[in-house]
């Protein structure tokens, strides 16, 4: 079986019509649920190992936040915090390491790296069967080419949306809105491949497009990926599409500190599209539970099983 | 210097006001002239080697086409011709031994293949260095995240031809009717790059697209990559549209045994729009040149001069 495939498992129940607000909670609940069965069923200990340069408190949360989630599951989550002033040569040699310790299944780098390292080449380095984030070119051709390999986290995570929800994408327009090469480019290869979750005519538009509202309006199923707060509004979709917002921005709060918001105005699109997922509680919740899948997948791929 | 950049150095002369019949010959003819010129200035001799299984008149009639085309401008082109029963692992040590051999700057694998062997391990096989069909995952990855590598000739052929007609990419709607590995996916890849040819807004259509005119009317490239002789009509273009046409169709001809169509109906096309490629004597006249350039980029790679 292909690991396309293992990464799909998670079909929707039936149970769910879909509801117009497309939440993740359920979703990435059902996928932890699958990732501990399968762990403990094989009795295995499958381990991540993250660096962590330097201290950047927004990293430091998302890595403590995988360390929970992972433990709760039967995965082992490792941060290695290293000092922000380390040289390449030594970056490469620890990473080296780790591709030659087959009790580490998976590593991840927090980026953005400091300016004094360069980052191409230390992507380069990570073993691509180790490389869970998928930022190895030959993961990106193997997505592209429809070949094994890791799909990242966050288009993962919309499949994962779009079939549970059991939301057709053969033949429909979808309309990308985000070139990134970690969700805008491999979003659109994958929802082009001949799949279950694929065959869909793909429009990508970004900070170049002529005339955004004009392709956005087109969608059948919109995709926001951008990073601007709230930058997608009610005449900017049609009233039959299904929003799905990548974004997830912090934006100022006159309650709290601050607070999250996606790439789409949820509260002015809600009442007229036909459906949207939310932020927060929609993708990037299925994303976190995604990034542990690839780390079984991981651990399967080099002990096939 | 990057080898896209390298692989765009053949720049509009100015000289040129777009025609509305966009010919390839002359880019080709200005592109064999500067391969020319750089090896001979250089001293060097490029070499490629293409495996040629069993005996196929259009791949021999190809081949030899590359051969003398090669002659021609100094790259050494050699063919072997392998029995059409070798075993996989024959296969793989051949690739193997050319991998090794300094000498040999190119590895071509005349496709499809004999079913009884594995494609997929044998592309991968190829070192990617010498991969200049870029078949190998890693360079259609290196291709997505705009990172050196290959780029396939018949997607940098369509970039020439772009760029020699001084067409502007940026912003512009370009519609790809064609989804295959070698064409339709690097190139819609390729025109969102942040890159002279790129920041297009890319729709990729196919055979699953509903009301695919449609999408080609709102064009302002259409580019068609679809194998379906005459396939693009006049109501799916608009007026302004300038079309590409990457298709080489064998059909049938009272006077001769055949001819080579494209997959648009250039006849009919031809008065309304505002420029398009005429089939024969367009993308595939530049194609043949750019394969042969990948040839030269890979000699320039190993040798970093």
């Amino acid at each position: 079986m292909k690991i396309q495939e293992k990464q799909l498992e998670f079909k929707g129940s039936g149970e769910n019509t879909m509801s117009k607000r497309l939440s993740g909670r359920k979703i990435a609940k059902n996928i932890y649920a699958d990732i501990k069965e399968n762990i403990e069923l094989k009795k295995i200990t499958p381990k991540l190992v993250i660096l962590l340069i330097g201290n950047d408190p927004a990293a430091e949360y998302y890595v403590q936040n995988l360390e929970k989630k992972g433990s709760k599951i039967g995965i082992e989550v490792e941060t290695r915090i290293l000092d922000v002033s380390i040289d390449q040569q030594s970056l490469l040699e620890k990473i080296d390491t780790l591709n030659n310790d087959a009790q580490v299944n998976a590593i991840m780098l927090q980026k953005p790296l400091p300016s004094h390292l360069d980052e191409s080449e230390i992507v380069m380095k990570i073993d691509s069967n180790k490389d869970v984030d998928a930022f190895h070119p030959l993961n990106m051709g193997n997505l592209v080419l429809d070949k094994e390999g890791f799909i990242p986290a966050t288009p993962a995570a919309v499949l994962e949306l779009l079939t549970h929800n059991e939301i057709e994408t053969n033949g429909k327009h979808i309309v990308i809105v985000g070139r990134s090469d970690i969700v805008g480019k491999p979003l659109a290869n994958l929802l082009l491949r001949k799949s279950d979750t694929g065959n869909a005519t793909v429009t990508v538009c970004h900070s170049r497009t002529k005339d955004l509202a004009f392709h956005t309006k087109q969608a059948d199923i919109l995709i926001a990926a951008i990073g601007k707060p709230l930058f997608i509004k009610s005449d900017m979709v049609s009233d039959k599409a299904i929003v799905i917002d990548v974004g997830v921005n912090q934006i100022e709060d006159a309650e709290k500190d601050y607070r999250y918001v996606g790439d789409v105005d949820y509260e002015v699109c809600f009442e007229k599209v036909s459906a949207i997922t939310p932020v927060p509680g929609g993708i990037g919740t299925i994303t976190t539970a995604m990034l542990l899948n690839n780390v079984l997948i991981a651990y399967k791929m080099q002990n096939k099983n």
